[in-house]
């Protein structure tokens, strides 16, 4: 099918896909008198003697900003504001869609990580939580810091975080099928932009010793020399038994492979030289770091991908709208690695004994069970870790 | 009726007022892949190509952004952001309910003009036009004035001009049931805040020539002195004839007085002074600076407030819904005079020859005929002032 002219013809027939509606009626003077003034001067009188009443009176507490620059959109990279409106837009009702909670986009010109900062500090007070999207490394991760130590609110980077959420899902189940234990395992992370890097450290958090981060240039080993300074401390943090050289001497002997990266770069001379009941987690976009079936044929055991034309496929749907829906409901003030982790955990253990097998480490994006789930988990873990208002 | 907590109720109740929600499923994965990746791309791609796509293919060219700093919110004056939400979600309903335009408030920390124009320029992207809302005087001026010239969206300050366009609707009205014409009216304005100042700038545009405007401290004259850089163009731009001394000696021999200022202020011996068939126009809220059935004991002819419990209501909500419905039809790049002017004709024309008189010089916020009538002469105005996009 193609995609893109049916996405065109839906984008142009609705005029993009948000529309915002009222809740109450305005048909009548006393509607008018309730809903607007005089009426509403009382709830604003409420806020202001205080703060939180906000929660009670206004749709802060179920409203989440989608917020980009534009810098990073889908593989198109930097095309500016305007051009990533339909991307954040469909964010936008997918956290409508999946999980019932409001969510708008807004599509900011702002460059640097002070100007993205400062925008998101002077909106705050508009919401419940702010979802970064499509920002560009290395500047998303100044942006998402900063924000997440200045604001009251939840700030995430849906990019870093709600990949990782995923794929660490997806590796709890994968590695419960092949029988391996989390702290045992050698992982290979190849591509540490935003979404790499975030999986690593949740990874680290999530009991893996030994991870070894691939980039262009090569293995990440401490003493190399990178531009980045996120790659610097990967670098440092990363790496034990300081491999070196590049992806075919990373993936010997590896357990895991995870690729956020480029089509095609993990051959099946690769693949092979893993270890026996290799996984491999090739996400690459459409075109993945190796296809399913040549991957089998090396011998891999557990293979997702991005694409939903073949099994476990990893997709943020299964993060982040469960997420919100969660930290929203205690109105949290972050969301914090208890959280996170407790999200994953949620999203794999879905995935019953029985049922789970090579093929289905990962439910599918419309498991309705999925949102209930990851928001009860998160909820739970930010009232354990004390971010909660209520 | 107790408003209040009639309204703290409905608030409570439905969380706020304004809900985002989905103009497009997305219940299959078929749905998932052109609302979203990998057909969301292709939009992505023409809006990149060429920028004003982003009215092809996104909401931008039917949002509308209610912002406001919560500076100057209803009578309540500067209680923050958070507590001037309810009436932000409430004037987004009012855009939607009333003119189908859809409307997102954004309440924000922004105390400093530098900081509201920095604001505004950087969420542009996302809009087809802001209204700017409860941000006090003086600095709702200079933030106006700094965006209408640095941004290619309409950019109205609804408390300014919209106040503005309903009054200049009214006094056309009310001089045809008097038989005065507007050349030749002397017009005292008590109160020139935001509001004020922006029916003393309409009026003469619309070719009053004799206008006295009245603050706290008495009439601006020439040579008088003020801390306000507004009053102080007002001083040197309007009183042609000199007047000095209080709102007494202002309004003997006016044939107009227009008040946006406080409760009780003109006595019905300043009414008795003022010229044969008088028309008053007394709108401080909820209680008006004199009071209808004492102004007509004073002789006065033409009376209107803001209440809804008199005759002619002078009510925003006759304007703004229309003027952004219009502007956004052609996708205007501004909201200038021309537009304003129109608005306010088409608002007086409305009320017909026949049905015409002293308590009926303005149609009723109910008037379906209003919005699309005030859409059709903005739209128009626009295209005649060249300031259209399509």
């Amino acid at each position: 099918m193609d995609y893109n002219q049916k996405a065109l013809e839906l984008h142009q027939t609705h005029q993009g896909k948000v529309e915002t509606v009222s809740r109450v009626p305005v048909k009548t003077r006393d509607d008018l008198s309730t809903a607007y003034t005089p009426g509403v001067a009382e709830p604003c009188r409420k806020i202001a003697a205080s703060g939180d009443a906000v929660y009670d009176y206004t749709f802060k507490g179920r409203m989440v900003a989608v917020i980009s620059n534009g810098t990073a959109v889908l593989g198109l990279g930097n095309i500016g504001p305007e051009a990533g409106l339909p991307v954040m837009e469909g964010k936008c009702i997918l956290f409508k869609e999946f999980a019932g909670v409001d969510a708008f986009p807004l599509v900011i010109k702002a460059d640097t990580a002070d100007e993205v900062v400062a925008f998101c500090k002077t909106v705050a007070p508009t919401f419940g939580g702010i979802n970064l999207e499509d920002i560009k490394s290395p500047e998303c991760f100044e942006i998402e810091d900063r924000l997440r130590k200045e604001l009251d609110i939840p700030v995430f980077h849906d990019d870093q975080h709600g990949t990782a959420i995923v794929v660490t899902a997806a590796l709890i189940n994968a590695l419960r099928v092949v029988n391996k234990n989390i702290g045992d395992i050698r992982v290979v992370l190849n591509g540490p932009g935003a979404a790499g890097t975030a999986i690593i450290k949740m990874l680290m958090t999530a009991g893996v010793k030994d991870i070894v981060a691939v980039d262009e240039h090569g293995i990440l080993v401490e003493g190399c020399e990178r531009t980045e300074s996120h790659k610097m401390w990967l670098a440092s943090c990363t790496n034990p038994r300081k491999v070196s050289g590049g992806l075919a001497e990373a993936v010997k002997n590896a357990d895991v492979f995870i690729g956020v990266s480029k089509p095609g770069c993990l051959t099946t001379e690769m693949a092979s030289s893993m270890n026996k009941d290799a996984i491999v987690f090739a996400m690459a976009n459409p075109t993945p770091e190796i296809f399913p079936e040549d991957a089998k044929k090396a011998g891999v055991r557990v293979i997702a991908t991005g694409r939903s034309d073949y099994p476990n496929q990893v997709n943020n749907v299964l993060g982040f709208p469960g997420i919100f829906k969660g930290a929203l409901s205690v109105r949290a003030r972050d969301i914090n690695d208890e959280m996170k982790l407790a999200a994953a955990y949620a999203i794999a253990d879905l995935v019953g004994d029985a049922e789970r097998c090579e093929e289905y480490v990962i439910p599918s994006p419309f498991d309705g069970r999925v949102v209930e789930a990851v928001a009860a988990a998160v909820a739970e873990a930010a009232r354990k870790s004390g971010v909660t208002r209520i």
